[in-house]
């Protein structure tokens, strides 16, 4: 069963609005193992929206629309809807007195245009809209294709989807999509290619595709099948076969989070961290603190572009500094071990890099992350020449990349 | 000249990731007087996009393809060009030593397979890609409808679309296009449409739409012409036609946000503020202090969810909760009063609601902002029962949106 999603809006097509529904109805569909192959988003236009109608009607065995049921004279959906299907419109008594109890309900007089919301096409099943003034609807075109047409407003679509929609489709669907995200960092798309080496032997069974991102590759597993127990076996041998080869760069799977699995691994290991930071402006203490009673885990954190300061804190010498260079390993792993020791924490890790692009600077781009611990210091350099936004996210998951490899060797 | 964008990959399909490509684009094409008509969205399958491709090339001028240009076996986008377009691959030395150098400046080791990414169609302009390894492409149909092929990696796309795609466009482009935003909160789209009244006869000359989100409703004014002069001429007529009927409802346009008003006026107008929220947890302090030095304008913020703590902190009496009843305008008042006074602030502002479904619980959704200064005290009633998240940004946004009230009446 193929589907397909129409976004309505000009405000989609100017980049007013991102377009969330499409990926929230996508997830929704792929869970109960319909496969969404096209995403359309078109404007508020009657014919731009009729022929884009006839297309996904061609390929498609359900289409989802949403957006411009509105009452305001810019939702052309449901007369576009109405011309498509031949339909009339009639009153439907139950859906006025839904939609004058929800301005009741708030207080607020019902403008006389919020009317004309409850004239529904003569041909179409009505789709409850419990949060909003707009009711959905369903068609049927003579294959028995199913054309749901849904209100834009997130909120309203979501409820909708979930208690409507999923409820019709999941009786329908005839297969099962399953998909495994594995999530690393520290290594690109194609030298993970090259790492695990037999994905054309994989192909046979599941389908794999590499998606980088900021935080770092994603690698995702996807297998449809008609049996529901076959299609997870073949996820997970192919899993496991991955990981033989790359378990090391892996740091998540799915929904995961870096900052998430490090907090639970410090909690769990009752360790504690000390923080110094310099180019990435609290980047990974803030992710460090996305988290109730950080202070049981953070012992400390200093954040100051300013290393003559820092140093000073610390006691990191200047004559250290001139000899290593203030840009270097040597400083980073005393500034973690100092800074670990000060705070009678079980982790020091410090950053420290030079972002500021100034003639032959041969430093420039260079960032340092050292991890100091009772037993051992680990430090490792990017080179990174990009926007301060893109720096510290980079910097920060590389940080807490680092943390989690100490974390799950030390006791 | 009519615009496609068509995303490529399956993750968009799937919910995995979300359309920010498209928004971008379509932000940028609209700016240059491109109208983009359609954004579709197809996974990674040869004939899925080479379908769509199709459909494209009959309906638009300009297709403005992201995606599926990496170095793994699962992006298949050059191939189907090159099959669409009956093309010769050769290596191109340029690009390869580009991609070698990319490698070698980041100290990383060049994987065998990043060399196919220097294998250009013989029928293509190479479109340079300064920040990533995949180049893009342009292809030139019989008709010179332009296929402009771009990566999806976000960074390598946005920086291609402005430096090379828009200064190709810009000079093909012969119409203007402008939008002006019209941002409203504590008002539906119905009563705005009925207020303005006149939407049919400013139609004549611009395209008047609205769009409810959940910080309010926003009103889009929309002009197409061949003159600029003409079309910011319309678009500025519009505008204060619609100003006209409804500027107390207006607190910001285009890109403005409200708590950039807010602090603004605070800041210019040498003001301070004090907040106690309760069921809000936050929400509006948490606005309030999206600002570098915060302390210069809100004095004090108390976050509580404990009524009879509150209380007791300002002062409240016992005997004012019982007559009024704790979920009560004249408390809200009394709450927003004293936190001003307390703190000697110019304006209190106090949020008190129940958010809490009980059995037979006449004040559950009930939700008061009371904002208090020395010449007037204000208060607002909401009726709220959606999700917690939902019910705190409404709130946030009303308050902030009676505090710019009275901002901009006290001197």
């Amino acid at each position: 069963m193929l589907a397909e999603i129409i976004s309505i809006g000009d405000e989609l097509l100017i980049g007013q609005t991102i377009n969330t529904n499409a990926a929230y109805i996508g997830a929704k569909l792929t869970e109960i193992g319909i496969e969404v192959n096209w995403i359309t988003s078109v404007g508020d236009d009657r014919n731009a929206l009729f022929s884009v109608l006839a297309i996904a009607e061609k390929r498609a065995d359900v289409i989802i629309c949403t957006g411009g049921l509105g009452p305001t004279h810019d939702d052309l959906t449901k007369d576009v809807f109405v011309t498509y299907f031949k339909a009339k419109l009639i009153c439907n008594e139950k859906i006025l007195n839904k939609i004058k109890s929800f301005f009741f309900d708030r207080g607020v007089e019902m403008p006389n245009i919020n009317e004309e919301q409850a004239l529904v096409p003569d041909n179409a099943t009505v789709i409850e809209n419990n949060v909003g003034t707009a009711p959905g609807l369903l068609f049927l075109n003579q294959d028995n294709k199913m054309f749901f047409v849904l209100p834009g407003v997130p909120f309203e679509m979501k409820t909708m989807i979930d208690n409507e929609v999923v409820p019709i489709l999941k009786t329908k669907s005839k297969k099962f999509i399953k998909y495994k995200i594995l999530k690393t960092t520290g290594i690109g798309e194609s030298s993970l290619f090259e790492k695990i080496d037999n994905i054309q032997e994989l192909e046979k069974f599941v389908k794999i595709a590499f998606l980088p991102k900021i935080t770092g590759v994603e690698i995702r597993i996807n297998s449809i099948n008609e049996s529901e127990e076959l299609c997870l076996k073949n996820m997970l041998l192919a899993e496991s076969k991955i990981l033989e080869k790359i378990s090391q760069y892996v740091w998540g799977k799915d929904d995961e989070n870096l900052e998430d699995i490090v907090v639970n691994l410090l909690i769990k290991k009752h360790k504690t961290v000390a923080v110094v930071e310099s180019c990435s402006g609290g980047a990974l203490t803030d992710r460090l603190t996305n988290h109730l009673n950080s202070n049981s885990y953070l012992s400390h954190s200093i954040i100051s572009n300013n290393l003559n300061t820092t140093s000073t804190i610390l006691g990191v010498l200047p004559e250290s500094l001139i000899q290593f260079g203030a840009i270097s390993a040597e400083i980073a792993v005393q500034m973690a071990q100092k800074i670990k020791d000060m705070n009678f924490s079980d982790f020091g890790v410090a950053i420290n890099g030079n972002w500021t692009p100034t003639q032959n600077d041969e430093d420039f781009g260079v960032t340092l992350i050292a991890v100091s611990d009772h037993d051992k210091n680990v430090c490792e350099k990017l080179i990174l020449k990009r926007d301060i936004n893109f720096n510290k996210q980079r910097t920060a998951q590389v940080a807490l990349d680092l943390l989690r490899r100490r974390l799950l060797i030390i006791d």
